[in-house]
């Protein structure tokens, strides 16, 4: 299947819920409108929005299904990187060639930008009750709420900005991914096919294969990344050879996850063995 | 009615839910978790929470129906003081006579500790739904979401932040406060109306009473507040006597909205003049 084909077709769909689903620039405060667009337009790969209408097409239905899910998680996605290129986190001064949101903006805007995308992640999924069933709108919030919070996300991101080498780094920086990385993947999967109707023993499989392919990207992003100021990256503590081992072999227990599944999943294995050895 | 005798006896069962909400300070990421904890225990007056268990009542049900919707709302509060009290915003040490979340715990902590927090607020408005129709958890979230993000609280602190005297200020200042305060008031007292079954006409009736007490409620307190930095205040540009007679005015036209509702409203007229009249 060519991958990149399926990101051409897909994308333009995200992209037009994102652009539907933020306040135009134009409107006031403008100042905080055009901050959140910032990073989101023309915005990354749009990997997480594809996995989320991938799994729903892995369960026989429409990718357009997921999109609530889609939209939802990227912009869980863009809030969270916004803040953690704050000074007082990574203090990143560009991303995607561009400034950083509080380069262009302002920490106050920064910091605001990526609140308001937050909430707004959570008000289209709540919005997705028109072609769901509400019961599944409320668990597919409640599903990305738990990967996104303390236990998740930001538990992950505390870890990540405290990591300091020692015993045991390879399993903590595998922990910090899963929660920094894997949670939100995991999350598209899963919202993707909660929205889709799937039931509780398809909603788990997904989740490992989630947390799996996540965990296995965040290695395989940081074989790419050469930024050696981050110390928590599993290459620079086990080297790049067993790194990509490690990846290989997260991204083979993920797709020895998905064996029931037909031809159906062909696009979110193959999304897997995208993100998982593409070379940039 | 005694407002104080009933806070004094809702309170306990905000407090109660809000501990088992929140995950426990030894729980890791430890710094994380106490952070989140900092500013929520003891906590403040627990109006707005009242006002959601309040808004059940006056339908006549059990406050604890609302639960899920006061324990959301003060978490979406406690999230915004945390990073309206940042260095790059209002840069407060100290608040309710304790050090605020970054001074005690770090910016980065409390960056994270506010982004948290707004999470765990919508997995609670997402968990409601064993006692309440699952619709109505999902309006409730599109309802908090509305009047918590760019449109509602968030855009208000940007142009809080942004405010300038100057020609219609003190319409200008009733429009960040109807954003910045009334907001998550009023959506308060309509996610607990949601929450207990209220239908579209008394939600936007109950809609109208939150942002005419709210904005009251911010006139009230900033009479109160000595705080000389704070340009954005009705009494500073208006007079205190001006500002006292226009929080009568908004309150008189909030408990006018009311009226068609019998003895059971009254936790919730009472609640409206305690906090526009309160001394303290």
């Amino acid at each position: 299947m060519d991958v990149r084909a399926y990101l051409a077709e897909r994308t333009p769909l995200v992209n037009a819920a994102l652009e539907a689903a933020l306040p135009p620039a134009s409107e006031a405060p403008q100042s905080l409108h055009a901050a959140m667009r910032h990073l989101l337009f023309p915005g990354g790969k749009r990997l997480r929005p594809a996995f989320a209408m991938a799994a729903a097409e892995a369960l026989g239905r429409r990718p357009e299904v997921a999109l609530p899910a889609a939209v939802a998680v990227e912009l869980i996605h863009t809030y969270s990187l916004i803040h953690d290129d704050l000074p007082c986190m990574d203090d990143d001064t560009e991303r995607r060639g561009r400034p950083t949101v509080h380069v262009q903006f302002g920490e106050s805007a920064a910091v605001l930008a990526g609140d308001a995308l937050q909430t707004l992640a959570f008000e289209m999924l709540a919005g997705s009750t028109a072609d769901v069933a509400p019961e599944r709108a409320a668990l597919a919030i409640r599903d990305l709420a738990r990967a996104a919070g303390s236990r998740g996300l930001v538990g992950g991101q505390v870890d990540d900005l405290a990591f300091a080498l020692g015993e045991d780094a390879k399993a903590k920086i595998e922990s910090i991914h899963a929660r920094k990385s894997a949670a939100l993947i995991a999350a598209a999967i899963v919202t993707g096919a909660r929205l889709a109707g799937a039931d509780d023993a398809r909603l788990e499989q997904l989740q490992r294969f989630g947390i799996d392919v996540g965990v296995a990207f965040q290695i395989a992003d940081d074989l790419l990344d050469e930024d050696e100021d981050d110390a928590c990256s599993f290459p620079r503590v086990a080297g790049s050879e067993v790194a990509r081992n490690r990846a290989e072999q997260l991204l083979k227990a993920a797709l020895d996850e998905l064996r029931d599944l037909g031809e159906a999943a062909e696009p979110l294995r193959s999304l897997a063995r995208f993100a998982v050895r593409r070379r940039e």
